[in-house]
């Protein structure tokens, strides 16, 4: 029997820091202020901003959402970038990816303003990410499993870590989180060898690829942390991990559910970087 | 007995290639110019500067040293740095690192223009490094790594790869390069525990601490490959990697030597930046 990490308490904890922060500015004349950024109606989006909005809600955090239709085009996406990059009382933007076929979603990422990056989608808030250098902010999902880690007590100093997944939204930044606590990371992808033995041999786990209970009891072992970041829908049209939980959970020693887990500490670091990044812009 | 992985047949390759693009751009009136800011007198930095002069000239690349006391101020030195910026005529730069103490090195780098750094110093160059987009230029000593994988034929997709170090002039950077050719890739460090183990179980391990003949038996195995990037000032006065070369030898299947390995590929990428540089650039 694993222990279970819920995001719950994680995210609980996150926002008691935040609202003192979100109290502060408001008090200043500044409510920290978050734009979402929603091309076309993407279930897992919608199911995402609307449990954002009630965070920010429940923060005292504002929201100015940008839904623009799936067949919207790339400069209607970046003239609500710059719209968002030009309007002082906005001091973050999310942005849902990937955006549909034939948008330059790079372009889009880049020309978001550095300042307004709380989830690290700009070259300079990942460079920030791998140069340790504290600049800019990391993708929210990458900082949400660093804050279960060390919200639970587990050791990344010294411990062996397996990252599945290469993705610059989870992968690359979880691993360079980790490795500035002194973890040693492994880069594990879907060209790796022998995956279940590098995944056998880590104290950490983070799966994420977004593959539904594609890792199955052989990737298993006892003592290990398991963090599962995919957010996946079965066939039966249950939500669903990148673990085969039912599997692993009476091995490993702690293990992320999915629903309850990772997910829902993602939105509270999101709304801790918008109460930071409106603290560093002002109004 | 290993192969030998000897620098100079990579270098001079590297130096084939560059060499028509240097011609092609001299007879457009374009000469590639590389800038090199050295302060103070340290041997290794005159060595390295030496060297590349020499490789400079032999493909009529120009050299612009600028050459700064040990005592030089932050001033001094960001006065170097913008000349260079400004100046139409030259196309790269390479500084010399560690600044002395008491200089701010971060500061020193991020005000080089980022089309001119041709040795992966900005935050602009590491972004694309770890985004993978092919922007900027990676850390000349990191590209050396892979540079002589590819000439002698060593295989990276899906080999594991062991990276000691975690700098961001060789580590990271090289991490990233040999994770983009599928590799499955380990970061270990000073604080990774078992790092023999962690060595012995790789395909390739790369070793870039500056300990001089740190890694011995221990760490090494029958059939891998060793790219060896410490240079290093032994007690005698010799020159020597950071690998135990005598241990290693007759075990494994290929090894770079210390010296004639990664250090005479590392001017040749430079070159090659360099000429690249400039054709982007034009003058």
């Amino acid at each position: 029997m694993a222990d279970l990490l819920l995001g719950k308490p994680v995210g609980d904890a996150i926002c008691a820091e935040t609202s003192a922060l979100v109290e502060k500015l408001t008090t200043e004349g500044v409510q920290p202020t978050l734009a979402i950024v929603r091309v076309g109606e993407r279930p897992d989006d919608i199911s995402y901003e609307r449990s954002a909005c009630r965070r920010a809600e429940s923060l005292g955090i504002g929201v100015r959402p940008f839904t623009l239709p799936q067949d919207a085009s790339q400069d209607d996406i970046l003239a609500a970038i710059a719209t968002i990059n030009e309007d002082d009382s906005i001091h973050g933007c999310l942005l849902f990816r990937p955006l549909p076929k034939g948008i330059d979603e790079a372009a889009v990422c880049s020309a978001l303003s550095p300042a307004k990056d709380v989830d690290g989608i700009t070259a300079g808030s990942l460079a920030g990410v791998f140069m340790d250098t504290g600049i800019g902010f990391p993708p929210c999902t990458a900082q949400a499993c660093v804050e279960i880690l060390d919200h639970y007590g587990v050791a990344t100093e010294g411990a062996s870590v397996a990252v599945v997944g290469r993705s610059l939204v989870i992968g690359k930044p979880v691993a360079m989180l980790l490795l500035s606590r002194n973890a040693t990371v492994t880069l594990c992808h879907s060209r790796s060898r022998n995956l279940p033995a590098l995944c056998q041999e880590a104290d950490i786990v983070v799966y994420a690829t977004g593959r539904p209970r594609a890792y199955s009891l052989e990737h298993f072992a006892e003592g290990q942390t398991i963090l599962d970041v995919g957010i996946n829908v079965d066939d039966e049209g249950n939500l669903c991990g990148d673990v085969d939980f039912d599997a692993a959970e009476p091995l490993v020693a702690a293990i992320t559910p999915v629903p309850r887990g990772v997910g829902s500490v993602t939105t509270a670091v999101l709304m801790r970087h918008v109460a930071q990044a409106a603290a560093s812009l002002g109004r």
